[in-house]
């Protein structure tokens, strides 16, 4: 189930206090989100050296040490999965978190798309991290970054859904450690049905493709949404992040 | 490309004095896949709480300090993508680092399988960092899992190969949080082309199928192979870890 990582800006009050106070909240949302996105750039990082160090054993009992420590402060304060993150705006798509794009999701490489007329256009490096056969990526991170590049696509169409089917070919093996290119386009919309198709190119030959996929997705009906996500409600934690 | 994360021992010489050397060796490797496991974890849980956590900005902006200064001590010592980690078994399948599997991955949820007669059985719980729709998992995420567990079991079944094609139907949303169940299983075998099939369900309700997954793979031919992984060599950094 693909979601949008899209960036969006919550809707402003045109009343002059309740703008005030708008913006003061704008102010603190965006002072949160570039916090999470620094310690996601930080754990990216980390993440990335971990599979790729070489340090003495005793190192790496040192370092797994300190992580236990950061992440006692991180558990202090912390959601439920029927919350939604504090920093997140679901309606606008966008979220902080996904784990494919979110600038605070350390398993994302993060996936940078943005919309190209009728075709949206991501673009990642993949580290050692991502690694499946030597120096190459594992099938399971191309299936990943498609699966959320056609949702987008279908998304940024008019037709956000979840994904119900997903057809990956692997044509050639996708490096490590190289600038890649995806693309996504919707081919063809039947009622609630939307299939995008897309491929995936290193940066450099964007002509040779290495894996291509085309997946299906459904809009949710008012009562499967109620049904799923009901009893989803936004994170109440930290008062100053909430908006309208 | 799914690749095997099965457990394998290196082969032992039977020469006393070969056996001895062999011996610390094995107690050596041993401890540093102790350890990276032991990092592994210790990342799993900072990555999972960085999706979840509500604390303030200052707090996030401190752990990411940290962070960095634990990457610093990662890249002290580093591989290439051309060197194979040094704890690796690349020949016995056993891999530290795999993005679905690795004890030694922070990507990983991960992905514990076993052989079970002619099928392959995977168990996991995915946590926050999973999440694409609210409360479920990334459609991404079980294509991932299962490209994963075909690719073990045409390995398992004696046909090791590239996935040069996955196919994922979504029958229903995966919850995070939740013990999951994968099995796979051999279908046909044609050649060189082996295709797989698998299911992903709760463990609490096995019959109950949530995602499901055809995939084919591929057994390379020795230039192939060359071609692809010629350049590969064992890392020399740390001969301790190095074994036969």
């Amino acid at each position: 189930m693909a979601d949008s990582g899209s960036m969006s800006e919550p809707g402003r009050s045109h009343h002059p206090l309740a703008a005030r106070a708008a913006s003061t909240q704008d102010a603190a949302l965006r002072e949160r989100r570039a916090a999470i996105a620094e310690l996601g750039d930080a754990l990216r990082e980390l993440v990335g050296l971990a599979s790729a160090t070489e340090v003495p054993a005793d190192v790496l009992r040192q370092v797994a040490a300190q992580a236990r420590q950061a992440a006692t402060r991180l558990g202090r304060q912390t959601r439920t999965r029927t919350e939604l993150p504090g920093a997140d705006d679901l309606a606008g798509g966008f979220r902080m978190y996904n784990p494919v794009t979110g600038s605070g999701s350390a398993l994302a490489p993060p996936l940078h798309i943005e919309v190209a007329g009728r075709a949206v256009v991501g673009t990642c490096t993949l580290g050692l991290a991502y690694e499946g056969p030597p120096a190459f990526a594992h099938g399971g991170t191309s299936a990943m970054l498609l699966d959320q590049l056609l949702g987008y696509a279908a998304s940024a169409a008019g037709h956000p859904g979840m994904t119900v089917k997903l057809e990956t070919r692997y044509l050639a093996p996708v490096p490590l450690q190289t600038p890649l290119r995806l693309t996504a386009e919707v081919s063809e919309v039947t009622g609630r049905h939307v299939t995008a198709r897309g491929t995936l190119t290193t940066a450099a030959d964007p002509d040779t493709v290495l894996v291509e996929a085309s997946g299906e997705f459904v809009s949710l009906r008012p009562e499967q949404a109620a049904r799923l996500f009901g009893g989803i409600r936004p994170d109440a934690t930290d008062p100053q992040v909430a908006h309208d």
